[in-house]
């Protein structure tokens, strides 16, 4: 398909009137066209008009339809083939091996979301049912399901111009708990947005459902995305980017008549302790892991370490020696658009002037102009004890490391573990003789943190059932949940309990013969199903 | 045990040196004494660390102790036996029946969520195993668990002084996820909270539980439980009562550096939509259930119907004379507080106030000052669409009946309908011939409400596995979860990922032979687990 600049609302292919957006090849900043013109507060409320007249039958929608709509979604996006990594390598300045991981990751994401549709656990069924002889009261028939709660407004992530974006992780969430989507566009990925965009309006086409299913807006500054969260119709909102974009975001849907949940992936400078065994394990492995985990990328992974821990010593002085001789050879790479090119810029500058905060390496400048030099940066943890401010995250390659005091057994290492701010990930990683200090930072670090790891590095996230992308905040806005792996279903649902309702009034995911084959509770006991003789649990 | 007006701050037993609170007999206004002293910012503070102390062994404690305490606070509760219930009666003014029955409820609740704990369903533990051959990536060993969040605020509800206050559900919930439980006592029941903070701090001790497990504050105005929202040690709130209480906590903790969550159950005015079948089915017998529903506990419920929702004729003018004559005939009873008394006039003067209101029947006076009277009003749909006003609560023995146009088939019974505010509850009567117009309802209301019933009414809430006790906004603050009910668990918790932690490091909650023996999902299939052969599922 060729790109037409139009937005979708719903099966409506319309051209926002507003100030006209332009696609920029990060790399030169020339245009790759075409023109995405800005929707006005009429075409926001237009498509959460679709989005709430479709949230009824979707709501309804059996898990095997729905399910079967989200692997359509995943054959649309195949469909687009080299025409959607071309764009998105255009618009990203990432390379063409990694986006086209990222359609596998997306791809892969439907469909797993898919899967957990017809597993239907996520719909939470209870059934308690009727004792009419109880003294002294009878016990009336109780049945309780997660119910899609309708209208949800999606934001793309620059990041992930494929997984976290128009068909990305909140999408596929939303979609799968049943509820309509409407998605803001990233500003940096116009044309791939488009793309998907129209990947999702075909499969809605395909699958028979509501047109306000899925609509895309674009949109110049943060109005539009204002007046959605604020529209009446949304009921949740999914968010990936900066914590002055999310906690404004917060604010709004605070501020509404009737306040409604903002799931907000924020900042995170995942936090890795390195301790004194694991420093003892060569550092040139040590070195190479970090950096590679850190200039992943340019640095732009949500969950890049950006803090390291460690005591100071020997050892560590060998690995920082390591690590900055590979970072101060390692050639800057493009950074996703001129903004978050110039961001990176101001917070590493500040680092770099903020007393007590040595610069131990800088990497090489990249190719073009919006390339972002990988930096490392290390300051002793009674300075970063005292300044909050050095938790706050640089988005792209830089690095901090908290040198502690040797003294009272790592004693320092866990009073820096205790003054962490939330975070997506910390990583511990141990060798012989540090099995105490990991066992006193682990339940430390788990109140800290959505995801937990040891002797590992905290990029890439796995999309499964166990995944937690997620943390308190700042890290979310909210930290009761995840937006990536399977249980972020349930950020879009919310229990209803049906009391007495007639059999052939109740729907069919609490009728007695379990039509969906889902997952239940009955008098609290987990039923086990069969499915053609298969067991379901 | 002789009342001390004491607070309790772990295993201490403060008095607070703030203005002085004194326990009153609704009935006379006279002073049941002894004084109890408000808290001060420091006790509000001692009380907070205190729990912040006690978290981390508390949330590492196996099930099947923290089963055993809340079964102890239960027995405990029970040991104190008839000085409970002449307490509570004396300070509520509520019949001694109902509280003896309120007094089991609560040690049902408890052990309940004992049995609840030990289930460990809520404890969402699934494994994706490490495949360590995958291509192009290893997938690495993922563990997932839902985790106490830490020290938790509970406000004790005016109208349920046991089962929704001290050691009620917010407690129970909370004690149950792990997390540890500062009360702020409500005033209308100060002596009862002593009595329910002595047998709650006797079990912590009885159970070796950290001091800090329980604390018991008192405090005149609004600050000290604004202070406890307020402190950063806290990390999440429960409350029960009006909508101005709840949304200004809602504000607190939203303005806090480290926002948190809050789940306040407000306001609720419980439509009953009577189809026309169901008004055919003789008046008198319809009469007697909704004035039994309106007035038990002097209207004093959340669930209370206050809105009744008919279309007009004369099977409605029938039911509402059989109604009207009813409630005049029914004495007023006492109200809790002198000022929920003086609200609960307000509100019922504002109403019969308002245009297009008239008024149907108004009960007779009470014994005693402070008896509410019962009332009913009827508005026209029309009126009732164009004012939202009308859809605030008045907290007593007042309903309202719409009466709406019969033209198009009950159309006018679906508008009102979609343009209900968030309930708690929401209740169809039907019968011979409505079953078209109940089924155009029902996907309506489930939108609207927590719970929807059919041929029933709203009061008696069920503690069981299936309640939902909570509904969009403004019937709470969070319509994603319960207060009622063993779901109510979930508030209290947040999902952590462990990734490749090393078997020796692992929560045992987590290890691969399950010794807690919790419910799993693995690879995302749900075990079949036996414990000493009895299948768990």
């Amino acid at each position: 398909m060729s790109l037409t600049g139009a937005m979708f609302l719903g099966s409506e292919r319309r051209t926002g009137q507003g100030p006209a957006l332009d696609p920029l090849d990060p790399r030169t900043g020339a245009s790759l066209g075409p023109a995405y013109g800005s929707a006005a507060a009429s075409d926001v409320a237009d498509a959460c008009l679709l989005a709430d007249r479709a949230a009824p039958a979707l709501r309804a929608t059996p898990p095997d339809r729905r399910a079967a709509f989200l692997e359509r979604v995943a054959d649309r996006i195949e469909e687009l083939g080299s025409a959607l990594v071309e764009r998105a390598v255009a618009e990203s300045g990432l390379p063409a091996g990694r986006i086209s991981g990222e359609v596998g990751r997306t791809t892969g994401q439907l469909r797993l979301f898919a899967a957990e549709v017809r597993d239907g656990g996520w719909a939470g069924v209870r059934i308690d049912r009727a004792l009419p002889d109880r003294s002294p009261q009878p016990r009336p028939d109780l049945r309780q399901r997660q119910l899609a709660v309708g209208p949800v407004a999606v934001f793309g992530a620059s990041n992930f111009p494929l997984a976290f974006s128009v068909a990305g992780g909140d999408t596929a969430a939303a979609l799968a708990a049943g509820c309509p989507v409407v998605v803001k566009g990233h500003n940096a990925h116009l044309g791939t947005s488009e793309l998907v965009g129209s990947a999702v309006a075909a499969a809605v086409r395909d699958s028979g459902l509501p047109e306000g299913t899925f609509s895309l807006l674009f949109g110049a500054g943060n109005e539009i995305g204002q007046a959605l969260v604020a529209d009446p119709r949304i009921q949740a909102v999914g968010f990936t980017g900066s914590r002055a974009g999310g906690t404004a975001l917060m604010r709004t849907a605070a501020a509404r008549p009737r306040p409604i949940p903002v799931y907000a992936e924020m900042s995170s400078v995942n936090p890795v302790f390195l301790l004194p065994g694991a420093l003892r394990d060569g550092p040139d492995r040590l070195a190479e892991g970090f950096t590679g985990s850190l200039t992943l990328g340019a640095g732009q992974f949500c969950t890049n370490p950006g803090l390291l821990v460690a005591v100071g010593g020997p050892d560590l002085d060998a690995f920082l020696a390591a690590a900055a001789a590979r970072l101060s050879a390692t050639a800057g790479q493009t950074m996703l658009t001129r903004g978050i090119r110039d961001a990176y810029e101001r917070s590493t500058g500040q680092l770099a002037g903020t007393e007590g905060v040595r610069e131990l390496a800088s990497g090489k400048p990249g190719e073009d102009g919006n390339a972002g030099t990988a930096r490392l940066f290390a300051v002793d943890a009674e300075v970063f004890l005292r300044r909050p401010e050095l938790q706050e995250e640089a988005f792209g390659a830089a690095a901090t490391v908290v040198v502690c005091d040797g003294r009272g057994g790592g004693e320092q290492l866990v009073q820096v573990a205790r003054a962490l701010h939330g975070q997506l990930t910390a990583t511990v990683r141990h060798g012989p003789g540090d099995r105490d200090t990991a066992a006193e930072l682990l339940p430390v670090l788990e109140t800290r943190a959505g995801r937990l790891l040891f002797d590992g590095w905290p990029t890439g996230v796995e999309v499964g059932h166990a995944m937690v992308h997620g943390g308190p905040y700042p890290a979310t806005s909210d930290g009761r949940t995840t937006s990536v792996g399977t249980l972020a279903v349930q950020r879009f649902l919310r229990p209803v309990c049906y009391q007495s309702v007639p059999a052939d009034l109740l729907p069919a995911a609490l009728a007695d013969d379990n039509p969906y084959g889902l997952p239940r509770r009955l008098d609290g006991v987990r039923e086990v199903v069969r499915d053609g003789g298969r067991p379901r649990e």
